[in-house]
């Protein structure tokens, strides 16, 4: 692309930098931030400055947070000895949203990748293992996506703890709610077979 | 969605204001953003304040430029009584890299849109006008898009030019280079044929 403004063209590039944006992408919305107020960009500038200087992470479970224990951990009516292991601050949106969930998180910052270069020691798997050898776990919920970076780090973690006596589970894989049977993949399938559960407990839930 | 950052939420906010970009995917570059090193946020935010602030339109072609005259305004080799009509800078550009135009742009800034508030008064209409009245015109090439709105205000314009002896004429419509004509669109596929060309100038072109 050739730009008629230096100005213009650096405003693109770097908007380009994010994932998933294009140079064509970036001029559009830059292009866009040029017809609004100025103070929109001002405003948008200034959220992401303050966003990236000031924000914390959660002493105890590592969630973005504005202060130094996040308002779930902070929250004497959790159940604090029931701790979900999650990749991001984004599954833990995704698991509040359901309400089914009373207990602590601890977010490990993303899985083990090799390819990418992410190791066990570039994620919080450290003191997630302190916490339980401190005995302060009874049950760990793994809930990591089930792909093979998230059962390495899964298996990883699980070798750390096992000698502690805790209870481990990861949550259920099956075919989701209101989905046709005959669309599901066989993985999904099967495992929903192996793991079935008492239609009792079923129909409560 | 339910932030656990009022930091977070703001930026993400922000972020899902420009065009195209729900909450999810806002959270998904705002994440990306504070996965990287701080700089990256502070480059992003300089380079977008630095353009709203301080990016100038040509004084001749109302073109985005660093300086008060653009670079195709300013360069004496091209013929400044041949003007093409464009909505904005993308078109521009896309024209400048076919490397087939040399003549200069007038750049109306959008086009008119009573649906989007936007008349004739909000796009650089009179300073055209004014070019082609003191005789700097000899042709004018409407390359607007070929919509409603495009071809009201290319009326529109045409309508107060006249009255002045000049050469108006809009780009040409047709079957795109390489296409199968099968798959053409009936309305372009007529244009092309009501206006076809001589055989003889299709093969110099």
């Amino acid at each position: 692309m050739d730009f008629s403004s230096k100005l213009l063209e650096n405003a693109v590039n770097e908007v380009s930098r994010l994932p998933g944006i294009g140079k064509r992408t970036a001029l559009r919305l830059v292009l866009h931030l040029l017809k609004q107020p100025k103070e929109h960009t001002g405003y948008l500038s200034e959220a992401l400055l303050h966003l990236r200087n000031d924000v914390k992470l959660c002493n105890k479970c590592h969630n973005i947070s504005d202060t130094a224990l996040c308002e779930i951990c902070n929250n004497p009516k959790r159940d604090s000895e029931i701790v979900c292991v999650v990749e991001d601050i984004r599954d833990v949106m995704a698991i509040e949203s359901t309400a089914q969930f009373k207990g602590l998180y601890h977010v490990l910052g993303g899985k083990i990748s090799p390819i990418e270069g992410i190791g066990p020691h570039n994620l919080k798997i450290e003191s997630l293992v302190e916490k339980v050898a401190k005995g302060e776990v009874k049950e760990l919920i793994f809930a990591l996506s089930s792909t093979m970076e998230g059962d390495t780090t899964n298996f990883y973690i699980f070798k750390q703890i096992e000698k502690y006596e805790i209870t481990t589970s990861t949550i259920a894989r099956g075919i989701s709610v209101g989905d046709e049977l005959e669309y599901a993949d066989e993985v999904t399938l099967g495992r929903s077979i192996v793991n079935r559960i008492p239609f009792e407990q079923s129909i409560k839930s």
